[in-house]
């Protein structure tokens, strides 16, 4: 699952190939001896403490990545790893210590696993590096026009932030809740990630997977210390701006002056190692075109597209072109993605009723029911529906919720009303039964889309006088979450369908990792946000650029398109044209050339914040790409563990580091790059003082 | 074999784990079918090509080791190795192309490695980091009381130096050649370096050696590729003083004023890997016993031992300290293994002729001749005695060769008189005797104790007045010529013993690499020379540490100890006893415990250069520890070859960049390092500016 914040989901399984070898025969005989524990049973005081640990790791790692590019990779199989690891060893202490513990069961995994999604995607959907960070004044003063009378804006506190997730984060729990036999049971989708996490579990407890497993932990580990270390050594060197391994102009001072240069980030190799070779490219692809082409060019156009007397981070100049060609990319990249999807669901769904209807088996290929029930499935089946929660109490616990939120949301957010909010909670649980529907199919979740659906609407509704920009981000907030737990949700049912997990037990994993994440990652973000004072500037460490993205789709759909410079709409009507073209044509190519052909998406991506973490994704992807050549099994067995070692290594590392900054701290020395006549400038200047 | 250029050779034969598989019962039966070329074949077309590429590359990189630490490794393994790898692939381009070449032999393999050996030995024993430098101006102008009316400095240029290795070089050739009998056949001295070559050699033409060879083979070139780009990597932010990798405070700033930095050199981590561990530790020790607790120590006492407006580089003050105590160290150390060394040399000698006397076979434990001669040693011995180089012809041309530099000398250096050097061409004989004796038995060259034994009493015989400073360092450099030749190519003669070289073929090929040395050494100097103008300055890239050493020598032996600073000769004595007791205990020690007493010679030379080689060198050691803990195979198969590759590659890369710095073209970027306070001052001058 590569996660873009700005507009669309799309999830990779990426452990396919590795798990694929315990895809056999039957996996529920193996398990057939060992008792499935009761619901209360699967719920444990130590996994509770281990998902709290983990979310706490993840949700660092998450908003890290929301803040810089706002691409946030799977992180499903290292949760999944170290859940295991941090359980067995828990297990294995206390048996050396002599207490009898309950064996660590699969089930238990599983839960583990649901509560560290649950609670760590909240700090994606929360909008922390999207919408609700485009509310604040921060994001706000880099737009020179935007000064509504302070209508638009919003101070950010961690008092309303947490009370805006309580009151919105829960509905799309309850909402996912009735869906669950239709989506699991009656239409069996897929779940690419939820199936593939699942079976990751499965084999971590089978005997030989138990081997593999601790191997994969220890490759983790290492690769986890060393990222770490290197993240402290780092820091030592970036007292000042552009100081450091993070300014390194690894291909010359005029490449970094482009913002091309590999920055050494550990993160971003990693996620490149998980992300697919084509979204790396992509990026790459994008970046080249546009600070190697476009910008070149339209800066050559200075004093006549636009006036010369700008400061350079004036929407009017160039940074205005780097802004909206980008958004221009992703809406239609989003726009492509939506109208695919939405068919692909409606289709699916008349296939779906028309086979319901016919009893009889029959050669349709559209047909999703298997022919003969199989014995996994049908022990499954007899597990999932064995625990129900009743309709009722899901259909209360919305209703219940949208009440109050209804009544708490235009008390944070006054330029939003309460008819626009009962309006959206009628047609959320629509939306969200689509968006996990599609998802089921495609492994695609759409919830920004929809978010930007909300934006649009409301934000026009609430008109520009009455602050419809700030309302038409609030209504995204509102709308994103419940569309995007709805998907996540259901993935997480199919892991614990196929892991025999209650879907008790899971509704209340679920439960506990949402709260966790409504109190955890709004302090993780109001963490960053008090210790990195640059956040959200443009070209600083955390230039959050899809916050301004979403400010400034807001005023798209609230204030038109006057504002911007002269032949800025033409290019974006090319890239928004541009990026459907490409979309269509990879869908035309199938699957043998579309890894040929670059994602629009992504290639929008370095548009405004430049190409440095493209080329550290790049660097990820070649390290895979030769290893694969060099050995292709250890590779494949583990390239995610190293890679999630890189990611989770700088995202511990993260943790400290935004403290120093908090206590004050700061490094001792800068590494600076100067030109050479720069140079000799300076050391006359040192040699003066 | 780690050579300094201080002192002494403590040679290490560093494969004699490796070799020792192929030290079979017999390795001349398996060469029992393969017929020896006689010697005219041995000297191949191909095989002086590849000598010269190889010389070439050994002097860049024993130039800058001379030029930066003055610790010279051994690459006698690297050029076996390389030898080995180029006439091979040219052999198998020439057969792929249709012609028809002469197979490749081991003996053809030894006339390359002795070829090399002779050529890049004048590298250092050409004294370009020692005694031959010490007469410039450059270093003479770092010592302020040193102003003999230019009496005591001599201008450096290519012809004369050319001119004085000509004269010098051959006669410890030919000084040894009438030795090789009684050395070889009848001492049956054991030579480490010298075996484990020619098991090198032999290992690689037998088939399982091939196999072996060329997997050493490609692992150096990946090294050496690596080490090739990382140098030409760094090059770029190396645009002005203390500006990249090489100046990187990687233990923070207040270490890196005490010279506490680990420098990124792959040369010296490469050299560590190579040199024994407790070498490197040795080293590191010498470094934080001295800046770390002398040198701030003495530094306090500033005003009080000595004036507190000298400049930082007077001798009167810290520097004195630093210089003096490393010099008398140095001077301890090698006065304790002389003695050692002779007297063992004597006592050898001694039983060799109590043994010659009696014919009948004893238990005596001293007795050096095996009770049977072997069939590989009858098979040698008949080989090494079929080709005779007549005893006539050596002693006429040491003559001649004599005359010849008695005249031409004293033009050179117009302080050195005839009768000085007919004095020592006299004496030169029975010490290079001693000298090839004693490195046969413990694999330790004495030549720069025989120097610096040259530079006391020369310089003392000439006067200060006549200019004996610079007498001194001339009648070293004849002296040293002549002593270290004669135990290098002593080792290379039982090299061709054990190939079935012939003699003859092993003279000419040392006639022609020593004819190659004396060119190639001093314009490899040359290119230095002109290239870095910092050449020799302390503190700089290349500090050249023992030229000023050698000066500093020369001038005690003429002027006497009366303008060292206050209680520096104290000190200077305690470390002269200190490294003699410190040799004594080593020696009591034994084998088993001698590995954990640190070496006073190598803990000597951080004293005035600083620790930064010596935590390379460490790292190195790390590097190779941790390998041999995982994979003591494949860390004992590999671990040269890697270590060679890493020196290798760094010397490749010193020939371009010194073609860059001669050509005027300097690096683009200062990668520059500054404390926070600075870095705020620096920044607040650019915004000016």
């Amino acid at each position: 699952m590569t996660t873009f914040a700005g507009d669309i989901d799309e999830k990779v399984a990426t452990m396919s190939n590795e798990e694929q070898k315990f895809e056999e025969a039957s996996i529920e005989k193996r398990f057939e001896g060992k008792s499935v524990p009761t619901w209360q049973k699967q719920i444990t005081v130590r996994a509770i403490l281990v998902s709290l640990l983990l979310s706490v790791l993840f949700t660092f790692i998450v908003m890290k990545l929301n803040l810089t590019t706002g691409i946030v990779p799977s992180l499903n199989v290292s949760a999944g790893l170290l859940g295991f690891f941090f359980v067995k060893t828990w297990t294995r202490l206390l048996a050396k210590s002599g207490f009898v513990t309950q064996p660590f069961t699969r089930q238990e995994n599983t839960v583990i696993q649901t509560c560290v999604v649950a609670s760590s995607s909240i700090a994606f959907s929360g909008g922390f590096g999207s919408y609700l960070f485009a509310m604040s004044p921060t994001i706000a003063k880099q737009l020179p026009d935007d000064n509504n009378g302070g209508m638009d804006v919003k101070n950010l506190s961690l008092g309303w932030m947490i009370a805006f997730l309580f009151v919105v984060s829960f509905l799309g729990l309850f909402s996912v809740v009735p869906l669950r036999k239709i989506m699991i049971v009656d239409f069996r989708l897929t779940y690419p990630t939820g199936t593939a996490t699942a079976h990751l579990i499965n084999s971590f407890h089978t005997r030989q997977g138990v081997k593999l497993a601790k191997k994969q932990v220890h490759a983790l580990g290492k690769f986890l210390s060393f990222s770490f270390l290197w993240g402290v050594f780092q820091w030592f060197f970036t007292a000042g701006d552009a100081c450091g391994f993070s300014s390194f102009p690894t291909f010359g001072l005029e490449a970094y002056q482009r913002m091309f240069y590999f920055d050494f980030s550990a993160t971003y190799v990693g996620v490149g190692m998980i992300c697919p070779h084509i979204i790396n490219v992509s990026m790459l692809i994008g970046g080249i075109l546009s600070w190697g082409v476009m910008w070149p060019f339209i800066e050559d156009k200075k004093g006549d597209w636009y006036s010369a007397n700008l400061k350079q981070s004036s929407l009017h100049g160039l940074q205005g072109y780097k802004l909206f060609i980008a958004i221009a990319m992703i809406l239609g990249d989003g726009l492509y993605k939506f109208v695919k999807v939405l068919g692909r669901t409606l289709y699916g769904l008349y296939n779906q009723f028309i086979t319901k209807d016919c009893s009889v088996p029959s050669d349709d290929p559209n047909r999703l029911l298997p022919p003969t029930i199989s014995f996994d499935d049908k022990r499954r089946t007899e597990m999932f529906l064995k625990d129900q929660i009743p309709s009722w109490f899901a259909i209360a616990g919305y209703v219940t919720i949208a009440i109050i939120s209804t009544v708490i949301i235009p008390y944070i957010f006054h330029q939003l009303k309460w008819y626009h909010i009962v309006c959206i909670y009628i047609i959320a649980p629509a939306l969200a039964f689509c968006n996990a529907y599609g998802c089921g199919l495609t492994d695609m979740s759409l919830a920004s889309t929809y978010g930007k659906l909300a934006i649009f609407t409301i934000g026009a509704w609430a008109g520009a006088a009455n602050g419809g920009v700030l309302a038409g981000l609030a209504a995204c907030g509102v709308m994103m979450n419940i569309v995007s737990t709805a998907s996540d949700l259901m993935q997480d049912f199919k892991t614990g369908y196929m892991t025999l997990a209650s879907p008790k037990s899971m509704f209340v994993s679920q439960v506990i990792g949402t709260t966790m994440g409504c109190i955890i990652s709004p302090c993780v973000f109001w963490l960053f946000y008090t210790a990195f004072h640059t956040l959200g500037e443009s070209g600083s460490a955390y230039p959050a650029p899809y916050a301004l993205f979403y400010r400034n789709i807001a005023i798209l759909g609230v204030e038109g398109i006057s504002a911007l410079p002269k032949n800025c709409l033409v290019l974006c009507c090319w890239f928004f044209v541009g990026a459907i073209i490409i979309n269509f044509v990879r869908d035309l190519a199938g699957n043998k050339y579309a890894k040929f052909i670059p994602v629009p998406m992504a290639m929008a991506i370095p548009f405004y914040i430049g190409s440095n973490f493209a080329i550290d994704m790049c660097v990820g992807s070649l390290i895979l790409f030769v290893w694969q050549k060099i050995d292709r099994v250890k590779a494949d067995a583990f390239g995610i563990a190293v890679a999630s070692g890189l990611i989770c290594g700088d995202g511990i590392w993260s943790l400290p580091s935004s403290f120093l900054a908090l206590g004050g701290v700061q490094p001792p020395i800068c590494m600076k790059f100067l030109s050479r006549a720069t140079n000799a400038k300076v050391d006359a200047f040192l040699m003066e003082s």
